[in-house]
């Protein structure tokens, strides 16, 4: 049986049940080519159905359509570095920046990861947070759309807009969702209502572009949002991106070493790849070059189609090529170092020149924040 | 059966066996001779046992008397207009910072307010808490060594101790200590943690003179303030204003018409003491004049003794005069609603000509406040 929480992913995952439990729908062919056709281009994320499941997407473009708008929502918890695994849904969310123009609100959680990790101290989530906030920024947002905020110290911005929100939910709830038991702190049993205020900070329906373990926030959300005066979020939710080790799962910080970091070295990927990406192909080159290679097990085959060969015609070549054994387990890794450490190189380059302070005080979005104090 | 909570006070209250259930100590003839002589000054509500338990004040003094200092701190919930029962704590609070020239720290509790009560707007309670500022202003404290805050509008500053707080208490321990259940809202679960985070404002001991029911936040405060590097909170616990009613329980609000609003005007005070003060008199002059009142029920005297008549001669004689039935229940009410009126005249003329603003954002210690971010 697989686990699926905010704060925890194991086992094996079937998407499909998960759209069943947690009442969620499967973005149909139609849906999909709706936004592919109001984005005015593909997107391979969408098309390879990485981002497979949604709530409201379809009240989301037809808003877009009667030219209501919409707004973006996003976060990341600074727990540590970030992975690749990390990056990926945050370049869907940019693509969707970018073709829609709209708005785009990032919440690093450093209240929550404090909370909920009692190794970690204040000083060190603090750290974390920054390192993580350029590697966001790195991602290439509209500096003028975009607003990164950190909860601690936005906190004083949104209090009344929170204090309106957690009068909503009862521990009861709280409970039944995630879980929280008697031993639970009471800043994590207050800490859903903050994840939830995001979605109030404009008259718009909110579009959050997440892995779908964070979907129990959305549906508390949507239980209190038309009390409050607000609409009920839409959400578009991603799968796990798996880890080296196999398409089970997702790739976490706790796997350490075998987690690909967006600051590993050229020779790093290369070396994790070929040590640890879990292959599809046969025991010896001869066995390989006879029967051929799995791709639906082959990580290596799964991370090219999720995201880094985006072109379909190539994707099919080296599928047929491996299937057939004509392509080995160590080409095949080759191809994907070469794809990572492209994206690596160019995510490091975006890294150096991004003008954070622009996402987070200084450009119009940001700004328009800061003078605001957010309440129902 | 008495009932005392920080949201309840109802019944005949037993102020021994509250010190003992509460596990806080009755303030002895010799601490308080020790906080009068430091002081330079008697203190009526001392003097007459109207602040009548402690916990650590013996430490506080030692602290002081050591050079290392103290401070002060005390709150306000604002759920609506001030009477005359808020303010005597207040009047206490600025008779020490008088006398040790000490900071202190006033919380105003709009968050608390607003999530305890289901019938209040956030509006509603913004309200509140502007007007009832203005009254705890015109208490008159230190300009410079006084900073008043509103939880909503300070929360950013507080952000990082407020979560260090928070993750120290589970839900079983507040459940335990305020009652919360399951239907308690998820705000409601996490704000402790924000009345305890003022006493962990200077590395110095706490003192905070409140009304007893307040002392449930002390006792979880005093379990984990070592763990963060703080004191435990010290407390110097007031017994309940009566209501004009009688001597038991606590002037409330919901009491509406009965209650000494500072907004009274003379007459109206007149006509309250007159019409609701519980009299120890008998049912006719005759029977007075022979039989005498019973001070003990009366609450004109019992207000009297509390600190409208800090002089002991003077009250002495009202109580023989009383007893002996030579003063009669309407000589002894226009007494208390002389004092009363010329209490309301001065708190009103202070309202009228006190600097807000240096106590919330312009005093040297408000400003230094609004620069600071709190953390352990």
């Amino acid at each position: 049986m697989a686990t699926v929480t905010p704060w925890e992913v194991s086992g094996s995952v079937d998407y499909d049940k998960l759209i069943e439990e947690f009442g969620t729908k499967k973005i149909s062919p139609a849906l999909r080519e709706k936004l592919v056709s109001l984005a005015g281009e593909d997107n391979v994320m969408l098309r390879r159905e990485f981002f497979f499941s949604h709530r409201d997407l379809d009240l989301v473009l037809k808003d877009y359509e009667a030219g209501k708008g919409f707004f973006l929502y996003t976060g990341r918890g600074p727990s540590g570095n970030m992975h690749i695994g990390h990056l990926i849904p945050l370049v869907f969310t940019k693509w969707l920046q970018d073709k829609f123009k709209v708005n785009l609100y990032i919440e690093i959680t450093d209240d929550e990861k404090f909370l909920h990790k009692k190794n970690l101290k204040w000083e060190g989530v603090q750290e974390h947070s920054a390192n993580n906030i350029a590697d966001i920024a790195a991602v290439g947002f509209d500096p003028d759309r975009t607003f990164i905020f950190k909860d601690s110290e936005y906190a004083a911005n949104v209090y009344p807009l929170l204090m309106q929100t957690a009068r909503k939910v009862t521990f009861s709830t709280a409970k039944a969702v995630f879980g929280f038991t008697n031993e639970t702190n009471i800043g994590m049993v207050q800490y859903p209502a903050y994840q939830m205020v995001p979605t109030f900070f404009e008259k718009k329906r909110c579009l959050i572009p997440a892995a779908i373990d964070q979907d129990p926030y959305w549906r508390i959300q949507r239980d209190i949002a038309e009390s409050l005066g607000f609409y009920k979020t839409a959400a578009i939710h991603s799968k796990f991106f798996p880890p080296l080790q196999g398409v089970e799962g997702k790739m976490s910080a706790s796997m350490g070493g075998s987690a690909i970091w967006l600051t590993d070295e050229e020779k790093t990927v290369r070396k994790k790849v070929m040590k640890y990406a879990f292959s599809g192909g046969q025991e010896s080159v001869e066995e390989h070059r006879k029967k051929g290679g799995n791709v639906e097990v082959d990580v290596s085959f799964q991370w090219l189609k999720m995201l880094f060969e985006p072109n379909d015609k190539e994707l099919k070549r080296i599928e047929s090529e491996y299937t057939s054994g004509q392509l080995l387990t160590g080409e095949l890794k080759q191809i994907l170092v070469d794809r990572l450490n492209a994206f690596l190189a160019k995510h490091r380059e975006m890294r150096e020149r991004v003008d954070v302070d622009k996402l987070m005080y200084d450009g119009k979005l940001a700004k328009k924040m800061w003078e605001a104090t957010y309440k129902a």
